[in-house]
C-alpha cells in the first residue's frame, strides 16, 4: 500500500482529534489563566523558569507548553519556548491588541448555555454575564467598528442621531461618534452594562454626545428621528418572528432614508460555508432557545417584512462577520 | 494589502478556533449519542427525518448536522446529509469497524481526570472506568494487536508463555493466542475487567489457553518462565521510578532471551513531534498524578536500569502508537 493510498483510506484519526479537541480549549484557557504568554514575552522561556514565574508545577508547565507548541501558539528550540506571531500580538498582556480576556467570555457563556436546562441564558434581564462580555469583547470589536464607520462614511460629519441597540461595551456607537463630531448616540442595554459603555465613551472623549437608555430593547421607548440604528451581534439570539417585531420598532424609530446597520455571522444558503460564520449556529443552539446564524435571504426577508425598502450585505475582511445595511 | 500579505498578518482566528474547539467534541459526542450516523446510513437524510428518527428537535438536528458537515463528518447536498467515508466506516453502528463506543471512554476518563482534585483516577483499585474502557477500546486495538503478533512472528507457532499486564479487553494476548496455537496466556487486571477479557477469549476460541490473574500488576505474583510479557498502554500512567520497579518484576518473570513488548505513544526527543504521540502527554497530565508520554531514550533507560539487555522501537503505521521490544 502506498502512502497516498493510505492517506485515502478511511481512518479514525479525525474522530480522535475531534473527541480530544476540548483539550485544546482547556490548554489555551489554562495558559491564559497562568499568563504563560506574558511570562514568555518577558523572558521566562524554559519550563523551569515558567513554572517558577507562574506558580505551577514544572511537569505541568512543560507538558502544557509542549502542547501549545504542537497546536501552534508557541515554538520550541533547544528546550526554550517562544511566542508565535499570533500569541505575541493577541495573548501577551503587554500587547495593546491582547485579547486574553475574551477567553473568559467564550468559555463561560457557551458552557453555561450548554448546561442550562431550558432557560435562555443570553436574554435574561440584567444577566451579569453581559458585563463580563462587554469588558471582554471591546478590544476585539475595534476593527469591525472602524469598518462600519468607514462603510457609513461617518467622517463626512453629517448631523446624526444614532441608536445603539444592545450596545454592550459601546464600541460601535462610540466609534461612529469619534469619526463624526456631529453624531449623538443613544445606547440601549441593561443598566450595569451601560456603565461599561459610558466609561468607554468617557475614555474616547465622546461622553458629552452619549446618552444611556437602560432596559430591554423590546420594551424601552427608543424615540424617533434616528439616522442610524446599530444592531450588532444581537439578532442571532432570537427567532425570525421576534426579530421582525423588533425591526418594526426600529423602522418606526428611523427617519425616512435612515439605515439599520446589522453586524452578524452570515452563513451562505447552504449553511455550511464559510466555516466560521456557519459554525456560529451551534453556539446559538447551545446558548439560546431559538437563536441562529441566519442567511442573508433570511435577514433580507425579516427587514422587508418590517417595512425596510432594501438590504445589502458587505463583507469586512479579515473579520468573519458581515454588515447588512437596510434602508427605511 | 494583498491577500497573501493578509494571510501572513497575525490574526485572532486560531485563538477563536481553539477557544471553541470544545464544541467539536460536544457536537461529535452528541451525534454519537443520538446515533445520527447510523440513522443517516439507514436513509434518514434530511434534518426533519433525522429529528423524527433520533427524537431530537429539528432546529437542533439541523444545526448539529450542519456543524458536523463543516468539521468533515458529513457532506450536505440540496438539504440532504450523507456520511463521510470516515463516518461510514467508524461511526455507523452497522459497520463492523464502528468505534462509536470509544467516545464514552475518551470523554469520561479525561474529563474525570481533569476535574479530580488530586487522586490519580487511572490507577485506583477496581476503578469501574476500566470496565467501560475495556469494552470501548477493544475494536480500536485489533489492528495494533495484529501488528504486534506479526512483529513477534506469533504464527511461527513456538510454545509460548505470555503474560498480559493490565490486559483490559485482552485483545493483545488473545491475538497472540489466535495466531500461535502453542501460546498460553496469563492476563493480569482487576477482576471485573478480566471478565471482559475472558468473554473476548471465549469468543476468539482461545479460552482453554487463557488464565485470569486478578489484582494489581505491582502486587500479584506473576510466576516465571515467560517468553513474552505484554505492557500495552500501561507505563504512561506512572513516573519513571515506578516503571523501573515494575520492569524489574517483569524482568524476573521472563526467561532468558524473553521479550517485554511495550505499546505506547512515543514522542520524539523534542516532545512536540509527531503531534498525536506528543499531545498524549497532556492527557496524562489531566488523568494521572505522575504519568507522561515518554521518549524512546527514556524508555530505553528504564528497561536498561531494570536489567534488560537491549530495546528497539518499531512503528506500526497507520497507528500513531509504537512498539518497543526489550530483550532480557
Amino acid at each position: 500500500m502506498t502512502t497516498s493510498a493510505q492517506a485515502a483510506q478511511p481512518s479514525p484519526e479525525r474522530i480522535f482529534e475531534t473527541l480530544t479537541a476540548f483539550q485544546q480549549t482547556e490548554a489555551l484557557r489554562s495558559a491564559i489563566e497562568l499568563d504563560i504568554f506574558t511570562a514568555i514575552g518577558e523572558g521566562a522561556t524554559t519550563a523551569a523558569a515558567l513554572a517558577h514565574r507562574c506558580g505551577a508545577s514544572e511537569r505541568g508547565t512543560r507538558i502544557l507548553c509542549d502542547y501549545l507548541t504542537i497546536i501552534g501558539f508557541l515554538t520550541k528550540e533547544g528546550g526554550r519556548y517562544s511566542l508565535s506571531p499570533d500569541s505575541a500580538v493577541f495573548l501577551d498582556r503587554r500587547s495593546p491588541a491582547c485579547m486574553a480576556s475574551v477567553s473568559q467570555f467564550i468559555g463561560s457563556a457557551v458552557r453555561k448555555g450548554g448546561t442550562t436546562e431550558s432557560a435562555d441564558v443570553t436574554t435574561a434581564p440584567d444577566d451579569p454575564m453581559w458585563v463580563t462580555f462587554a469588558n471582554a469583547m471591546a478590544p476585539m470589536m475595534r476593527m469591525p467598528a472602524e469598518r462600519i464607520a468607514a462603510l457609513l462614511d461617518a467622517a463626512a460629519g453629517k448631523p446624526w442621531k444614532v441608536l445603539d441597540i444592545a450596545a454592550g461595551h459601546g464600541m460601535f456607537g462610540i466609534t461612529l461618534a469619534r469619526h463624526n463630531p456631529q453624531a449623538e448616540v443613544v445606547a440601549v442595554d441593561w443598566a450595569a452594562v451601560l456603565a461599561v459603555a459610558k466609561a468607554n465613551a468617557q475614555a474616547a472623549g465622546v461622553a458629552g454626545r452619549y446618552r444611556a437608555l437602560p432596559g430591554s430593547a423590546f420594551e424601552v421607548e427608543f424615540g424617533n428621528g434616528y439616522d442610524v440604528v446599530l444592531l450588532t451581534n444581537f439578532l442571532h439570539h432570537f427567532d425570525a418572528a421576534t426579530n421582525e417585531k423588533l425591526l418594526h420598532k426600529v423602522n418606526a424609530a428611523l427617519k425616512p432614508g435612515g439605515r439599520a446597520v446589522t453586524l452578524e455571522f452570515v452563513p451562505n444558503e447552504d449553511r455550511v460555508t464559510p466555516p466560521v460564520a456557519a459554525k456560529f449556529s451551534l453556539t446559538m443552539l447551545a446558548a439560546t432557545d431559538h437563536g441562529d446564524a441566519y442567511t442573508f435571504p433570511e435577514y433580507e426577508k425579516m427587514f422587508r417584512n418590517a417595512g425596510f425598502s432594501s438590504s445589502t450585505i458587505h463583507p469586512i475582511p479579515p473579520s468573519p462577520g458581515q454588515v447588512i445595511l437596510s434602508v427605511k
